[in-house]
């Protein structure tokens, strides 16, 4: 399987980054599925708490018909990245997956952070689709979202319903105020802890993120430098690509599916797992404290 | 708080093994923890299934004794790998928290590996005291065994149940004959994943691993290069020190326990779990097949 992962920046409108996104699609060939970034068709408004950008999320519709149109066009699974509007006041982030034409299914992004600068509880309302693999003519795909990279939960049950292979639009960056060490820091364990779900789970593994500095408009904070550096892995954690830090670019990456037989059949951490001794996993914290108020 | 990492080899006896440990240990000045590596008094034996080797563990309750006055004449938090007889024919694979000369706890090591090479499901039976925090004057120690290492849950339910630091002693090699891509890629694997435990929790790590080459005494396979490099990384997954891989040494790696809670506070993953939709974390597989036999 052939995959592109589109990765650029957010040029002035929807209109001029749409363009900028098929040309980036068109210059890749013969690829049978396609990436792209978190929110890919806006700038990352989550950067300040606006009821301007829900607006935004009025367009779903057609944006869903003008993607699955592209999906048509090209023959391409396409994973999108956008903003629905279910109700007024009533929000998610949403990937969904188109195949050739047809809408293979949808995620809602189901760990929803709030840091400054990512004022994202504020927009999306938790995911309630559960973490369910999407069915398509190139093989079930886990389709998570950007914060949900850090939960090794949420791709453990992707494998666990039979993902093959885990998608991760994101939108990441830096704080330019923030010292080059701890700027390296995070970049690395964004790389890292992502790497790790894919040696966990024995998946191959593609990561989307944007590029460009984006500022703040409310001019509480500088902005926010998105740090690129897109990357795809294989089923144990080997990396098979990795993007620019600062270039809006495409790269296409061949993965083979059946390398996790393989990876798994001598690595086999499926087999091993204690399920009878993990039911901590569904509390909040392990502490007591909510059973004896 | 100092903590050293003890990485050697297996000298041919438990003498002259344990010798060398003290050596180590006593090379290291003012620390706090010191950790050593799994079942660092023997050969790694599960090379063959053999019922000779049951007779290490008949030793248990006289290395504890052992250990517990090594902790108690160098002031120190001692974190021991020993092969447990709990009755005959029922063993484990049990790390021995001491603190100053007073055992603290035990862990039982609750995944257990059967590869070709690692036979450990004929020696260990799977613990049964679950993912327990071990309290100490140092504090409290998340101590878990090599093959827990591939699975974040063990990490995880650690951390929810309040450990200040994770610890994996470990035997972990490569086969000569396998291509040194593949080796490349097996080292990786098992530094990032350890690496993301660290980073998902918001929790320092330490690994220790054996070094040497053993051979397998039944002829076979042709025995196991243990590849070393213990390593130390903070709350975000930064390296703090590595070993080499090949070189019997001790390091010695300053580790600051307080830096979780920064590190927490900024990236709130335990805040954003969704543990109402975790369930089938709970399940060998989530297709339903054992409940429609």
């Amino acid at each position: 399987m052939r995959v592109a992962l589109i990765q650029q920046r957010y040029h002035g409108s929807k209109e001029a980054t749409t363009k900028k996104t098929l040309d980036l699609i068109n210059r890749v060939e013969g690829v049978d599925l396609v990436l792209l970034q978190e929110l890919h068709q806006a700038p990352y408004f989550c950067q300040e708490e606006s009821t301007d950008w829900f607006t935004l999320a009025q367009d779903f519709e057609i944006d869903l018909e003008f993607w699955r149109w592209v999906s048509e066009e090209r023959r391409i699974v396409l994973v999108a990245s956008l903003f629905e509007q279910r109700a007024p006041g009533l929000y998610h982030n949403t990937a969904v997956v188109f195949d050739k034409g047809k809408i293979a299914g949808r995620y809602r992004k189901m760990h929803i952070p709030d840091d400054p600068g990512f004022y994202e509880k504020f927009y999306f309302t938790p995911g309630d689709l559960g973490f369910e693999p999407i069915e398509t003519s190139v093989g079930r795909l886990g389709v998570l979202i950007c914060w949900d990279q850090w939960f090794p939960e949420a791709a453990r049950i992707m494998a666990l319903k039979g993902a093959q292979i885990l998608l991760y639009p994101t939108a990441i960056g830096w704080f330019d105020d923030d010292p080059q060490e701890e700027q390296r820091r995070q970049l690395e364990a964004w790389i890292t802890i992502q790497r790790s779900h894919a040696i966990a789970n024995g998946l191959p593994l593609v990561a989307v993120n944007r590029v460009g500095f984006e500022e703040d408009r409310s001019g509480c904070l500088k902005g926010i430098r998105f740090w690129g550096n897109s990357f795809a892995c294989g089923p144990q954690g080997e990396l098979l690509i990795q993007l620019s830090t600062d270039q809006e670019e495409s790269g296409v990456v061949e993965i083979d599916l059946d390398r996790s037989r393989e990876v798994r059949e001598i690595w086999p951490f499926l087999r091993d797992r204690r399920i009878e001794a993990y039911s901590c996993l569904l509390e909040r914290y392990c502490d007591g404290s909510e059973k004896n108020r």
